[in-house]
């Protein structure tokens, strides 16, 4: 089976919106104040781990809706809890699931645009996953589990690899 | 064109390797004793920046290596200076380079199979390199980039995702 738009895409964003689904559980489960691991960072000019949380989910939901030529669905910023973090996974996930292999496959030379400050940026489909949103979207998942593992929660590597 | 799969590797890896080799210049210029840098970690059980850099090195050239059916070329983990990590990242860009498309193309079902502790673990090319080798050289690049960022390192996102 050749290599897919969809199968260097999709799955792979449901597997680490999992991964952060399971951090944040572990998060949680320490019972302390919430806003200490929200508002924790590697770096003062760093964000934060609720807004690395939500540019993951933003990162996946957008290079899945633009792929499959579909409106990019907007999810407004306002989470506070970690129950509203899980819940923006979860509808990420969600629209995640109900695109169809045949909405995304085949988008290699689609014309991808993106507004970046003030300026667009003009991508092909391909050049747009490979080179944006994937090292994006992990660059930012990788950060929330940096962040939680610098402040003591309990995940591991085989969390982020999930089973082999 | 369609997705290929040194399309989905071997760039990646290149341009990888140049964030890490412009983020150890960066913390080579603080003229800080290199040790403060080369054993920092995000947290006590996570691996320091010497052994963060070597595994983006490792990832890379094995997944190339495993991809293109040639034999994986063995860097002993022997650096102890940005100078001689810097090398290793040269020497891992040079065998990146010297891969033909040609020998990683088509690689999509070719048996990959790993030996990870006291386990094989049987892949597909296209699962490895999807949901194995990426995943981790992102890993360990952004791990690599946090842990300088949390040591006041001066390099920033434009760093990572480079020139889009």
């Amino acid at each position: 089976m050749s290599l897919s738009m969809y199968h260097a895409s999709i799955p792979l964003f449901i597997r680490g919106l999992a991964i952060l689904h399971k951090a944040a559980s572990h998060a949680e489960a320490k019972q302390i104040a919430p806003d200490v691991f929200l508002n924790a960072r590697l770096a003062p000019d760093m964000f934060p781990l609720l807004r690395q949380v939500q540019i993951v989910s933003d990162t996946a939901k957008g290079c899945a809706a633009r792929l499959a030529g579909v409106e990019v669905p907007s999810y407004p910023d306002i989470e506070t809890s970690f129950a509203e973090l899980q819940e923006r996974i979860a509808k990420t996930v969600t629209f995640l699931k109900d695109l169809a292999p045949a909405q995304v496959d085949g988008s290699e030379e689609r014309p991808i645009t993106l507004k970046m400050h003030t300026q667009e940026v003009h991508f092909t489909g391909q050049a747009y996953l490979l080179g944006f949103a994937l090292p994006n979207f992990y660059f930012h998942l990788t950060t929330a589990y940096g962040i939680l593992r610098h402040n003591g929660v309990d995940i591991g590597k085989k969390d982020y690899l999930g089973e082999v």
